[in-house]
């Protein structure tokens, strides 16, 4: 995969990535966008929310604080995108701590089309049903294969399915891929998964008919400023604001050398 | 103009900022007031946004991520404001976006009389009755001269207008400055739009009398500092972080020296 | 006291600690618990505030942003925590502003058992009964004994009392601890007194059977990371990041020799 051939889209579309997310880490999701040289927008208004979405080129659905009348926001805004046919991204932010919060996913699921289902192992496990905890926001041991648990619920719910870890797994019902960028220092930062979740959607909405290889390269790219960040970094937060240097600068070069996307 | 004469009425009188904002850029706009020697509050309660906008010098609105509701307690702290002659800042974050966001500006403006009105050149465009569109909260072309559109508006509502861009205009119905400070650098960071208006805010409460003045010597130093700040910076994050440090060591041979407002 | 134990259990032990607080500084709480080691959750729907509170070591309250909704909610999540027995934190920011502020931490330390009262000196002398006003969130001098008033404060409500400021007074009815550790450069950086919040609740988490002890302690802790911070910092913000990078990597070394909390 020619990673590098992503970004450049991201930098030339400069899409417009409508959030619908959650109040703690909203700053640090605009900013990633904005850091790929996209333009972030978060507006929830019922009032407002679908026509924002229908301004954009991809939607981010976040569920990290939500409430009720958010998710009916997000509805909102998801059956918008679905009538534009751009992206949808749902971020299943700790799916599986609560049953709220695996009620609330599986509603939206319902309500509307979603392109891109991304989580941790146990968030994305719970949503494909099996029976695990997730710990607050941060994911927990899934008895089995990740793989299998991602292409299945790609297959049952036809999307692109991602699970974020030590490496990223990426399916959809015929492609898998594994990306294995990144550093150790990400787990040590509040918000590196709700921002992977934004580069997701600015890279989908750079590339709507490559969904699952969008995501991928996305994901590859946001790791490979992380490995570049983290060596001149003295601690998470030091390393947090090099990150975002790190992808404004990043070049074709540094991708092309340090990709690990395989299929 | 003595631009740095109006930092120093901020540092002695450290006027108390208060603002119903955005869930975005909330943290930065406390901390751009904090930088400058003043004291930011936040409080949207409908119970108390009324008494907080009591004890202030200031009021900033800004619709970033409004609600109904929110706008509602808006129109509270801003008649409140209105009562003790505090000034009212307006973020018009976002108009032109949505009819939403428009109708609400207007509601606003309507409500209570706002006596700086802010926004980028599609924002001032929108509430001063051009049919232009904004790009969720990013600028875009405005057909027509930038600084008539500006007095205009400010004859209109009576009011100091703020159009923050490569050249910031601060306009009202018989006086214009043109500030040139600034980097490009801050187009890359989620903020600095929202913090501008903070500024405004900040200046604003310090020299209650002279609110035109005040306004572009606001955005005069805030821009001076993101000059200062870009030089020692790798990228739009580690740029955001110099410029609060800039912002609080901010001196007066830097303002004097570096400092580009023409009436 | 020994004061590095008790950051090494809050590493043993990774407490989990929830959180509904304020959208100022939402971030910063969160990510001062994970730079410490333990593991940082927000949740603030009555649907699930409860539950969330059942799975953490530790609940942190904080009025920062408050809304009637909001309380009710965490009331909620507070008798959760007391039916479980795990330590509720408040943070009264802010009480002393406005009498809704005022009024809704009164019917929060009735509707619940809470466990640790934290603030700055006009917050707590207010909270205590004292006729005194903060500006905003900022304390103001307070006539009268500060160590008087945190004892009268604990004994009364029979919990622990925290009040930050140039040194800390950390009291229960029988126990009183200053803790002279810190920098002045806090005073500067919006958010220190929410994240002292935070870190008291995770030490109390860690250690649930000594909540006068370990809140002195994670102060402790959190206010060696800031001297050591401000060293290589350039101003407030670049302080900030420091900060977090210097409480990760805090050693047994820096904090033994550095602490200073006196009983």
């Amino acid at each position: 995969m020619d990673v590098y051939s992503y970004l450049e889209l991201v930098r030339e579309r400069q899409p417009l990535v409508h959030h619908l997310t959650n109040w703690v880490t909203i700053y640090d999701c605009a900013q990633v966008v904005k850091s790929f040289g996209a333009s972030p927008v978060m507006a929830h208004a019922p009032e407002e929310a679908a026509e924002m979405a229908g301004m954009a080129a991809a939607l981010v659905l976040n569920i990290g604080t939500l409430t009720t009348g958010f998710i009916e926001s997000m509805k909102l805004a998801a059956l918008a995108a679905n009538r534009r046919g751009i992206p949808v991204v749902l971020d299943a932010c700790g799916a599986g701590s609560t049953p709220f919060r695996d009620q609330k996913c599986f509603e939206l699921l319902d309500a509307a089309r979603i392109s891109i289902i991304k989580g941790n192992s146990s968030e994305i496990a719970r949503i494909a049903g099996r029976d695990v905890r997730t710990r607050g926001v941060d994911a927990t041991d899934v008895g089995g294969d990740l793989t299998e648990i991602a292409v299945g619920l790609a297959t049952e719910r036809n999307c692109t399915v991602v699970v974020t870890g030590r490496e990223d797994i990426v399916a959809d019902a015929g492609t898998t891929y594994t990306v294995r960028n990144g550093t150790e220092m990400m787990a040590h930062v509040v918000g590196t998964g709700c921002m992977a979740a934004s580069v997701v959607g600015t890279f989908a909405g750079a590339s709507p008919l490559e969904l699952t290889a969008a995501s991928a390269a996305g994901l590859s790219c946001f790791e490979i400023a992380a490995e570049l960040a983290v060596k001149k970094s003295g601690g998470p937060a030091t390393f947090k604001q090099n990150l975002f240097d790190c992808i404004f600068l990043l070049t074709r070069d540094e991708v092309s050398s340090m990709q690990r996307v395989t299929q």
